[in-house]
């Protein structure tokens, strides 16, 4: 019964039935089952309350209750605040920060670890340094970032510009991730519109791992994975949600969570920080509408994002795409996936496109 | 500042910095940073409302409700109930049942797929086929199989014995595991106390991936990972939470999760379907303790088990060792996570074992 059916074929004749999906970047498989959705719930899932305002110490006025800004971004017309975007160091560090903020004294020398790593050593440990920001999105109490206007949002999308290139442009470096949880389920304390930067001197090996396969692809295939992904999703479009210029939202094929969007620029680009301005706001305001999108379809779901940009020790190869990834969190991680790593999705990616496609923003 | 200790020191003098641990077995390095537990927090967490046993279609008297039972247990001296645990086909499977429970119609041929594929083909399917059972842990309405006597939860580790047994004796079947839902949070839809298997045409890749692994570990140190593993947690003592004469619980070094517990037979042995019957009943009322310790730690807390037995292709191979892994749902995996594949623990595994211990049960 094991049928390999090796199509490009978009769409399934049954949505009654699982099947498998190949994420081929992580070499994972996926299950498909959108029959899974009918079932039963015995458990009233209730929205989580979120405390007032009171004592907020991202809001305006408050700033003494956060680390010192390491930067700082304000809006031409910005009339009484004295910012409109802060960064600050995270006060509850996932990291051991550097000693002096800004000039971090990360390792120079070694390269950062990666999965080649043949050692046979069951209790190993390894120091880990680096950096973790938080960017206040707004002096004003807001909970999302479509609460801001066009020229805001640009604003907060330049400071993640900024901050990657600082991070990425220091020896010691390894490893930048830009990423944004928003509710309870999602993994936020804080209710504030916020996102965060975690920068650290190791790859993580699963990151590793996909850059290893994104370099044997182009050897291969003499061009990049995901370019040749988004032509091919371009080609099928029954995947696209949404088109601009220069960038293309999509729900990917082998998607491990419902209503997934990947948003990647056109053209291939390793580096995020390397965009200019135009793009900067191009993208900022496309992922307002994808925000904006999601909650319309899914009110009250938590949900993240992440920015995936090169590796330092990758910077702009032409084998690495950056891409940004979208998800509402809608299920939940159960013992099935803890244990085999392979990830139930009840919604067809092609349903999800469409279902997001049709709201209007 | 990359420090390579490299010891196998159990316990660290400092508890408020970030240091990174290496799970060997899945190439993967966690963030254990216990400072994180001091962070505020703007969300209220509600537990959620437990619907009524009015409409349970896992109690007595419901049996129509539920496919038919593949397998069926019943005590001694029970009275009354027909059964007292029940296994029966999920209404709604992940995996498109064979055509013939019991006797499935299972790929025959082909070797399942490994992790060692290399193909480039971007939009890969498979179709999946199997099986998804429940397993009806009591007639009676109860939530938590600490509810259940010794000899109750004995019959139903018999039943996952044999339904192991049963599975990974077909030869289309590739991959069978057994785990167990509870609350919302861990992704249960019933509250009825219940677990499931699934068994799969496929072997998962990262599955196969640890196989790989246990195999390379195995010829180079001419011992089974988890046997060495084992020796050095008894040696080090710090993360042991209960022993028994053939079975040990400890808090794994690099958990992913916090208090996650690791239940291990001492002596190698790679199907828990082989099992013997005193074994089954020792290994029973542990897990039931376990349960027990981790209910007192975290009141209300979700929580899940999964049961890692080998695949059919490694059947009684000597790298192999079989393994229990229970962990209470208590952190949210965010937006860092997604993105690296890197998990943050904020409570040492040396700390959570200690808590776990001290615990009554």
């Amino acid at each position: 019964m094991i049928a390999h059916s090796n199509t490009s074929s978009p769409t399934r004749e049954s949505e009654t039935s699982s099947e498998m999906r190949h994420d081929w970047l992580a070499d994972r498989w996926v299950i498909v089952a959108p029959q899974r959705t009918a079932r039963p719930n015995d458990f009233v899932a209730v929205t989580p309350q979120v405390q007032s305002a009171d004592g907020c110490p991202f809001c305006a006025g408050r700033e003494v209750e956060t680390p010192r800004a390491v930067a700082s971004y304000r809006l031409d017309n910005a009339c009484g605040d004295d910012w409109s975007v802060r960064v600050v160091p995270n006060k509850f560090p996932a990291v051991n920060a550097a000693k002096s903020i800004g000039l971090p004294e990360l390792d120079t020398g070694a390269m950062p670890e990666s999965a080649a790593d043949d050692s046979i050593e069951l209790f190993r440990r390894q120091d880990l340094s680096g950096g973790h920001e938080v960017f206040i999105e707004s002096p004003r109490h807001i909970l999302s970032l479509t609460e801001l206007d066009r020229k805001e949002v640009t604003l907060v999308f330049r400071a993640y510009r900024d901050r990657l290139a600082h991070w990425l442009g220091q020896a010691g470096c390894g490893y930048a991730v830009l990423f944004k949880n928003v509710g309870l389920e999602a993994g936020a304390s804080l209710a504030h519109s916020h996102s965060q930067l975690i920068a650290t001197n190791i790859v993580p090996t699963e990151i590793q791992r996909t850059i290893d396969r994104m370099r044997i692809y182009e050897r291969k295939e003499k061009t990049c994975v995901f370019t040749r992904m988004l032509e091919n999703e371009l080609e099928q479009q029954v995947r696209i949600v949404e088109e601009t210029p220069d960038f293309v939202a999509f729900c990917p094929f082998a998607s491990r969570t419902p209503s997934l969007v990947q948003i990647m620029p056109r053209k291939q680009s390793s580096q995020f920080e390397r965009m200019d301005r135009f793009q900067i706001e191009q993208l900022a305001w496309l992922t307002h509408r994808m925000l904006r999108r999601i909650e319309k379809c899914f009110p009250d779901a938590s949900y993240n994002f992440v920015i995936h940009t090169a590796p330092r020790s990758v910077g702009d190869a032409s084998f690495f795409h950056w891409r940004m990834e979208l998800f509402p969190r809608l299920t939940k991680v159960a013992g099935f996936e803890w244990g085999s790593d392979c990830y139930i999705n009840p919604l067809t990616p092609e349903a999800a496109a469409q279902q997001l496609r049709q709201v209007g923003v």
